[in-house]
């Protein structure tokens, strides 16, 4: 069954306590069928299994979004729903800190490849669909390095100013037309499972209330993405009480 | 009868079709009672019953929010009530464009005044008070102008930009102590009063989904105030799809 | 006698040891007739005699720059020489840190009338005799604060960021009159009579190549008013090597 | 016969009236040997040869900047003379203007690779090199859409953006070791040869001041190169004065 009101989509959907599969989940409650796009079938599946046992829908792809050809097979799974896209989301964030000397020639490639041109290939096409249905929301998820660069993250940085920029361009080229296109600069640690993974005893020192809360920031998403045309946000940051910043 | 779930202010409401009003009677719909200050009885009394056929409450308290000791008498009635104050707003937006060279030291005075110390005379009381609530929302409300100065509007962008550093300090230094500090650029024009009365033409030729629209600005307020503190927006951006930027 | 090569103008001269008399210095030294004023005659006049020594001239006015009759008779004196006026620097630097809730009135009001009222005068006088000239480069000594605003700066952040904004709204309504407008950020510390004096123990710390050393500054202005006006910097930053940002 | 003060090193020589030829020729001018990296023997030879008409030297190599072996046999050159590297400049700037809808892949990793891929595998060299000298001076020659995306230049916004992130961390990272790194904003056009053949009818409406004059650009590196380390600029735009920003 379709769902009326339409679908979402979201890039780079991993592990069950991430950002990618807290906003599919936050579309899917709201009562859009979700496609979600990510590198792991099991952790695609575990997420669409999770959605389904709420009553609602979704669509894992497993695709390499900085492969061209992988993100327009993405793009023909979800065109032969037919679907309005109500709301997208490039979510993908991948980031290897470094003293800047040890970084080498494919890190830098590879962040640029994840964080601006996997950007760039999603939004060729969802742009021109939302174009196309004169509506719709694309989201790029961006992160303090998006403004200012600092070691150990100048490759990071770079990566996501690129994306900055591109989300930028694109607001401007493509508001006009009604796409909404919304830059989120997430300023601090988000409590997943990747910071629970990587530096724990962090997660422990900020407390719940110091890290950025999964359902918090979908909840900021949902709402950009209801605001109406005559008073669109294209930026904002993000970021738990206690950070510095 | 004392709202249960405490009171909202609003400093700078004027005329009907105004943002003063739209917050003040956004936040009453929301079941706050509401604090609003502004310089016209007639105009916040006309508020007030707007706000109270929809079997809400308003207290309009008349007063120049450049003078320390008016500012102080707003508090006081404030304070009496005893409520906790969810949420407030320094709506103030006064602007004289002119060629710099004729711009008198009286309206960069004034401009300043009304822009940027009505806004820290008022947040000298509000943040003390919500820093001992270890909660609250305040808004400041900017412009184009607070992040670019362009002339005619030099004078205008420089009081702008004082009030947006004031903001951002304020951020900086009570965050961390449970207040959220907002700062909200609005840019492009908003559909009120002020502007069909000024510039009618432009209005017209911009139409409705061109302008900036009342209640679409203080539904993004509300939404923003409803953030948990773990995922809190500093500055976001606010403008119709079709304005240029 | 008049120079040939004309006048300079340095608005906040105070010791020895400090930026104003400094670009003071320099400006005499390339051959510029020098104006300066300050508060203190005896400061002003030390200046005045150094620079005479050097076998060059300059003018002591006494003035309150926050005061428009002030600024005034500054411009009258400045007219009776009638000299062409080269390159002239807004450069009062007054700064009252805080905490917030302990910034009162006088003070937010002050460092406002210090740091921005100051330079709006300046800026009326001069930049309509460099419109007339068609030629002159005008300086506004920023600081951090002028792009972040930080407790315990956030009253001085507030002031110089609406300099800021003016020096950027002159930019661009004067730079195509022939007028070269030049906002700096200083970014650091300057080794001068009133950090030595202040916190001598920090100067001690930092090592001389670890503040902002007087010459270095005065060398960069005078090469920024070298430029061209087919390549003109509007916007520049000064920061010792060491200094993190 | 090696010069007493050291070497430059220009990557991104390309016509005679280009920004890196003048870059080139200013260096050789001050004293340096200049070492040239392009992609065009014939245009390389004709700088080398004008610069050894004024008495100076110079050492051509042609290469590929987005390729690391390249770019580590350039440096494999200029380590050969072992000279001190004072001066370096990255000033490759590659656009291709097109709306969003019609850039494809190709263009959009291109313009990155040149844009910055290949000021990342510069940097690695020469920020390597001049940690070990302590001391020189890198630029990185940005351009309008280094801050601002616009359409149609979204693309190569997004590689400017990400290189002055990359200029940026490497400022924070290196400066305390005693490397200037400095990031140009260049807001308008060069008046060079690929303005002229492009568009000569911009060219010729903008006037000879209208435009960036390549020796008023390379006089303000040079001013820049100079600062002592005590004051350093990292970032600054140059504009012609009748430009709008």
């Amino acid at each position: 069954m379709i769902s009326q009101s339409g679908s979402a989509m979201v890039v780079g959907v991993g592990p069950e306590r991430g950002l990618g599969a807290a906003l599919a989940m936050c579309f899917a409650e709201k009562g859009l069928h979700v496609f979600m796009i990510g590198r792991s079938e099991e952790k695609l599946n575990n997420i669409v299994k999770l959605i389904q046992e709420t009553g609602r829908s979704a669509t894992a792809i497993v695709a390499d979004v900085t492969d061209e050809q992988d993100v327009g097979r993405c793009f023909d799974v979800l065109r032969e729903r037919g679907d309005i896209i109500q709301v997208a989301a490039y979510n993908v964030d991948s980031n290897i800190p470094a003293p800047f000397l040890q970084t080498d020639v494919t890190t830098f490639t590879t962040l640029w490849q994840q964080n601006c041109l996997g950007a760039f290939l999603f939004a060729k096409e969802i742009v021109a669909i939302m174009q196309a249905q004169q509506q719709g929301t694309v989201f790029f998820t961006g992160a303090t390095g998006s403004l200012r660069a600092k070691p150990p993250f100048t490759a990071f940085a770079s990566a996501k100013a690129g994306m900055r920029a591109l989300a930028q361009g694109l607001a401007r080229e493509f508001s006009p037309l009604g796409v909404h296109v919304v830059h989120t600069v997430i300023d601090g640690v988000i409590d997943g499972d990747r910071a629970r993974n990587q530096f724990p005893e962090y997660v422990e020192a900020k407390g719940q209330e110091g890290l950025l809360q999964l359902e918090a920031i979908a909840q900021t998403y949902w709402a950009i993405h209801q605001q109406p045309r005559c008073a669109w946000t294209h930026e904002l940051d993000l970021r738990p009480f206690k950070e510095p910043f």
